[in-house]
């Protein structure tokens, strides 16, 4: 403690900026290599669908569990409609009902047919359904105009699910209609993969939580709901989301609040309120720090045990690129999604130079354009959030290029969600 | 009430089937025209991502809402960097220093300079912030090593929005960066159109509720869970999900319930049993009743008031079918999403035959192949709920189409949300 807070003194050396930046992929590469699976838990269906299933689901029941009609029509004997047609109708003499839920009380003999709707069971002594469009009806009979085979229209015992029988294995994404799957066998419950549990903190004494109106020279946070908003959208679930002042001891208790991620906006750079990476070597492992990119320079990344901590740049635009690129694609891995941004991309010839540097990555909002082109917005200002609400989505500018031409087609990836634009 | 019953009883004309069916085509059409926009809601910033913007946002401040610093540097008075170079340093003492929340209690005259963080608010009398990188430090002086143009670095009252400004219009789906935009002018409240109402009603006597084992002749609704799942994820808020006995009077006050959207399953045919066509066009309108499609033939729609009433196959996959048709794209469509499906498309070719009937649009549940081939599961069954999670997806087969050759490449619909097949 006591050799840091001198560190933390006015230090013009380390005002100066940084010393090496790493690139992009550096740090995207040593991302893919952390975070093991995470525990399990038993949850609800109601609330399942989307989370990853944690065990194989075997089946305790056959579905169907009784011969069930797949039509509605008659249940009878397969022999006695031997030779049936149109011009050779051959009667039977109805002799009860059978209905989804109730078995009918009687059995199929020779000569005899039992009403039946789809999804009730087949009645003793019938081994075929004949579709109600292949009769004619006369009081209790029917005349059949048709030949039907044994076993027809029929839902054997099993033949959807059998008992045993693995319907579901583990680490799938659950769908909608795996959830009506997990109900049919008898399950209210399923045991998935706890969501990464993750923490924003926004630093900075001169934020004011959301709801405040801005005053004199207090800004509202406004990291910390964009970032809670993106956490939710990528599967984490928020535990806590809050503004710490920039000290030393309010900093490092934000950091070694348990989690599984910390995404801790502000005080990530090199100046004299820079805390955040300071403590975090202190209490852990600051592995990055620094990022060749435009805007997120002052990015980072770090490890406290199991926990990986995100820094992330104060201004907003900053925010939401180091988001992007590190941080979200982080969460949707725990979480079990698809690490590829959740954004619908889309092919647009540039209407101006899009100019980079060599060395750096540039995450760049663009405007689409009613030509079917596309507009860098200006680059000025990572703090005009507005410019991230202005854009219809941003493109990136790789690190080994210069940019691009005017009317060079690049990959356009749309802020919208609906990838409506 | 009388007539009705008398309907009701046994009706072997009415088992003969549908008159006629719909194509899916007449039915979108229609759908196209209905639900206006729903009304709106106020709700909190920590729930409106994705929500619909219900009015324009003005903004009541300006931001900044004070010069402010965009580096960490020092805040001076551009003529005094005049002629500054390297080679020729010019000194500046440091008479104070300004810090994010803080002003600094100095004035800032020729020859002085304030040492200032990135959001700080600029002090009075210096016009340009010039970066640390730019001058030597010595002691309480600092040496001037660059010009810099008044106004440089200093984000202007206003500059990212102003006061009076429109920064969202009524209508826009919001995004994380709205979220964080509306708290940054002093927000924590919006107003967004409501999520549509959605009640969920599955028929049958023979059904149990999720959590039960199956047992004899009585089945576990699964289509209640999947609807569930479906429409949650598709924006809809689900008031109610339960099974209603297939009684007149059960049904009947069922239909009647207030919401926006009733998806009822199950008794939607023309059998014996099938009461719900029946007791809709009693007391709305039953609009379409069967559709040239398969599965879901006895699909349909009706409207009472301003609720729209879909029929919904009782079979578990016709059920996901007429979703996907139908209620889900009218759901999306009031929660002001995108109406196409959710669902992204790839293109694969055929490894056999696919075949289908000119005047039927067919819902064709398809698994990838290892060789980036697609194979049709067998349609056999529309009951076969685990078709559904055995397939990786659908294509359609419209109703102008007798199907496709072997190695036609068609669209395949993923039903994984993640997209990764």
């Amino acid at each position: 403690m006591a050799n840091i807070k001198k560190q933390l003194k006015f230090d013009d050396v380390r005002m100066r900026g940084f010393k090496k930046r790493s690139t992009v992929n550096v740090v995207l590469e040593w991302l893919e290599q952390q975070g093991g699976k995470l525990s399990s838990q038993v949850i609800s269906l109601h609330q399942a669908n989307g989370r990853m299933l944690a065990l194989d689901v075997v089946s305790q029941v056959n579905i169907p569990g009784f011969p069930r009609s797949m039509m509605d029509g008659y249940a009878l004997i397969a022999a006695d409609t031997q030779g049936a047609s149109a011009y050779n109708q051959l009667p039977l003499q109805v002799v009860g009902k059978s209905l989804p839920g109730q078995g009918a009380n009687v059995k199929v003999r020779t000569g005899t047919a039992v009403k039946i709707m789809t999804g009730a069971p087949i009645p003793d002594g019938a081994n075929a359904v004949l579709p109600v469009e292949k009769v004619e009806v006369d009081g209790d009979s029917i005349f059949v105009m048709e030949n039907v085979a044994e076993g027809r229209n029929i839902a054997r015992i099993g033949e959807d699910i059998s008992k045993g029988q693995t319907i579901l294995h583990r680490n799938r994404i659950l769908r909608p209609q795996d959830i009506g799957l997990l109900a049919s066998i008898g399950l209210d419950k399923v045991s998935v993969i706890r969501q990464p549990q993750v923490r924003i903190v926004a630093t900075g004494n001169e934020l004011l939580s959301a709801g405040n109106n801005p005053d004199d020279y207090r800004i509202v946070n406004s990291n910390g709901p964009m970032l809670e908003a993106l956490a939710i959208r990528d599967g984490g679930h928020v535990v806590s989301s809050k503004i710490v002042a920039d000290d030393e001891q309010s900093i490092r208790e934000a950091l070694l609040e348990d989690c599984d991620i910390l995404m801790i906006s502000g005080g990530t750079s090199v100046g004299e309120e820079d805390l955040v990476p300071l403590l975090l070597a202190e209490e852990g492992e600051l592995v990055f720090h620094g990022v060749a990119m435009r805007p997120s320079r002052s990015a980072g990344v770090g490890v406290i045990g199991s926990k990986l901590i995100f820094l992330i740049p104060g201004n907003p635009v900053a925010c939401l690129c180091a988001y992007d690129f590190f941080s979200g694609r982080y969460l949707r891995k725990l979480a079990g999604k698809n690490t590829e941004w959740p954004y619908i991309s889309v092919l647009r010839k540039l209407d101006k130079k899009l100019v980079s540097m060599v060395g750096r990555t540039d995450y760049v909002r663009v405007r689409l354009l009613s030509d079917n082109k596309v507009e860098p917005l200006a680059i000025s200002g990572a703090g005009i959030l507005s410019s991230t609400t202005e854009a219809d989505g941003f493109a990136v500018v790789p690190d080994d290029s210069e940019g691009y031409e005017q009317d060079t087609e690049i990959e356009v990836f749309l802020y919208d969600q609906n990838g409506v634009a």
